[in-house]
């Protein structure tokens, strides 16, 4: 009988352990795509300064962050919280050990960051994020905004079954429009207007560019505006006739910026499967040029699985150095959770371990580590039951752990030789 | 310029990228062996409830546990705290799980725990611990005892360069020695004082002994007691001679089950490797039966490198359902950064790259890009430098990084054939 509650705590990931070997593969690939990419693994602490955690953050983030209680031993030191994301702690990273690094500095960040928000069904306080990003010394080439996205989403189709879709902007775009639109001063409304479009009613967004004071005229052309979406060759033209009506240079470079992206991308076979995308804005994030949100159309109301882009400068709160980047990430254990809900994980519970020795009395235990050590060897799972009455009980526990038993009685023991049993 | 203090707070890791490679490659191949002798993979959350993890603690624990402040849409919930190792929150997930888990449970939790200690060179706050457990329901066999010091002993192999001896006791011996020399209501203090035995001189060990008033031959006893170490026909005859003289039903028990674990050791190759030794008792800790520690016999100083023992109940604070297990612990950020210093580490500081491509101008991104794709489908690593102004900058970049650079220009374009550098 229990005594107290052993649940975790809301919004934790627990899992069994063969969800959990799942759950770990698909870590495992993601990683090794990354490395196949020439991304180089680092960790920073869970652990870090709130100084260096909220120098730029505000609003939700300020709210949801964990701090840490300091200890008697520890009283001494700064103030101290757990990381919300991988991007700030990188921005020290970076800063911390420049002398040590390489630019293009191409690094992943795998692990657990924390948020405190509200208890809700597929959201976590507690998370797996995958992260890569570029970073450059003063300035950073657009090649680097194609490659996390090709890698991103050649990892994300390691396990990600049905079609998968990038869908890409430059935030240059719509900053550059809005410019010789003369609304460059509601600019923050009307990127938030539009990053919340897709959620709400066409008349609701309406109603919203109506009540920031947009004449019918504006709101017309962001209205068609938005619609673009496509290959390169299908947006090109629209995008262009905007600048040939608008202008500006602003709006010139965003539109050169995405055509090289995505140009990029396609000639690496991903036409289609990356598309441009004008809906596209990542909110009030700090982002500069290029975004990404990665969706699975047959599953529109996941929401994006993937997301990132450019940003004009990692570390200015930190450092006078420019250090541009891009980056993306999956938020892998959300992911899980909403591949698990809509049965699209490989879950056939695979058995980790191959073979299950199950040794008869003590006698055969030294016989028993012998064999398991030579199957070992040739790259095998191997367990020994040591527990259990009855070789019935042992092969119940083999059959439930294992793909194949061998038991090991005073015979075996003697010829050396020994029977595989396979379980269905 | 450094705006502000970017170092990472005192007693947590942050390795460089060619480091981290090193310290994975060592996480990789702890749970490579732990995953070939069958235990499962489990995680649990790195915050829990302060209630669970403080059920059964006290003294440092208590002292050293990071507290983590609810936020204003977690204020509901339970206190919470960090993890400050992997066996508490294992207790916890067993009872939860229990009806959804095979027993024995063979389980491995390989992460990151946390405790607020005074900043010390070598000692850390934030600290990766590689654990293997085997918890039974209501018994578990002996068998399991040898199988995780087995276990943890082939995976600090595959790292640990020097000879590495593990020494076994088991903590029936003495405690059974104690009672039946009258002195089992000071066991607790007896217990502490031959814990430090090897910290401090002689000397001051038989004054410990004496203050606590204990006579001339009592201390006798124990200063011979605690000189048995060897293999099993070592440390065998003068266990029995003990017995012989004294008597007393803990202490055979506690001879039988040492025989036993060390025997079945033996058997699998490991005599001289694991030896018996009567200083091992693991100071206050909750071990009931077996205990284990690992030292490497020229670096002394070092300390333990691996330890654990066995536990009669596992979750007695949380259930009256009774779980004995068996574990045993690599501290693993510690002991990286003991072999680090003492030079111990492989750390030719591989190159995780093996390809690093150089187009020349944009007109070749699409070719290098197939090219990476090809040589990736292989295996490789490929990082292609979109970055530097000459190809002379790309090449000092590609050898940077990478083993083999090739240069991709027109002539690779028109070709399809491209060279591939090597690099010193």
């Amino acid at each position: 009988m229990k005594k107290i509650n052993t649940s975790p705590i809301s919004g934790m990931q627990e899992l069994l352990p063969g969800k959990q070997a799942i759950f770990n593969q698909l870590l495992a690939e993601i990683t090794r795509v990354y490395h196949a990419h020439g991304f180089l693994s680092i960790e920073t602490p869970v652990i870090d300064r709130t100084e260096i955690l909220l120098a730029k953050a505000g609003g939700d983030t300020e709210k949801q962050i964990y701090k840490v209680v300091k200890t008697a031993e520890t009283a001494d030191d700064a103030d101290q919280a757990l990381r919300f994301d991988h991007t700030v702690p990188l921005a020290r990273y970076v800063v911390e050990h420049e002398s040590d690094l390489k630019f293009p500095f191409k690094v992943t960040q795998i692990g657990r960051n924390f948020r405190g928000e509200r208890a809700q069904k597929g959201r976590f306080r507690e998370f797996y994020q995958c992260d890569i990003d570029v970073i450059g010394r003063n300035k950073l080439p657009l090649g680097y905004d194609a490659d996390v996205v090709a890698t991103a989403y050649e990892a994300l189709k390691t396990f990600v079954k049905p079609e998968i879709l990038v869908r890409v902007s430059n935030r240059k775009i719509l900053g550059g429009l809005l410019e010789t639109l003369g609304l460059a001063e509601k600019s923050d409304v009307i990127f938030g207007i539009i990053d919340h479009a897709e959620k709400v009613p066409l008349e609701k967004t309406h109603a919203a560019y109506e009540e920031e004071g947009l004449n019918a005229e504006q709101i017309k052309t962001l209205e068609d505006f938005v619609e673009i979406r496509g290959t390169l060759e299908e947006v090109m033209p629209k995008l262009e006739e905007i600048f040939a009506h608008v202008g500006g240079e602003t709006l010139r470079e965003g539109i050169d910026e995405l055509s090289f992206v995505l140009g990029n991308l396609e000639a690496q076979g991903l036409k289609g499967k990356v598309i441009a995308d004008m809906l596209i804005i990542r909110g009030l994030d700090y982002y500069t040029g290029s975004v990404f949100e990665t969706i699975i159309p047959e599953y529109k109301e996941i929401g994006s699985i993937c997301s990132g882009g450019r940003y004009e400068n990692l570390a200015g709160y930190y450092t006078d150095q420019q250090l541009p980047g891009v980056g993306i990430s999956i938020g892998l254990t959300r992911l899980f959770y909403v591949l698990n809900e809509y049965g699209l994980l490989d879950d056939t519970e695979r058995k980790v371990v191959d073979y299950c020795i199950c040794p008869i009395s003590e006698n055969e235990y030294a016989f028993a580590a012998k064999v398991a050590a030579e199957l070992r060897a040739e790259g095998n799972t191997v367990d020994v039951i040591y527990a259990g009455k009855s070789v019935g009980d042992k092969l119940k526990y083999a059959a439930a752990v294992a793909t194949k038993g061998i038991v090991i009685g005073e015979s075996e023991v003697e010829s050396g030789k020994y029977e595989i049993k396979e379980f269905a």
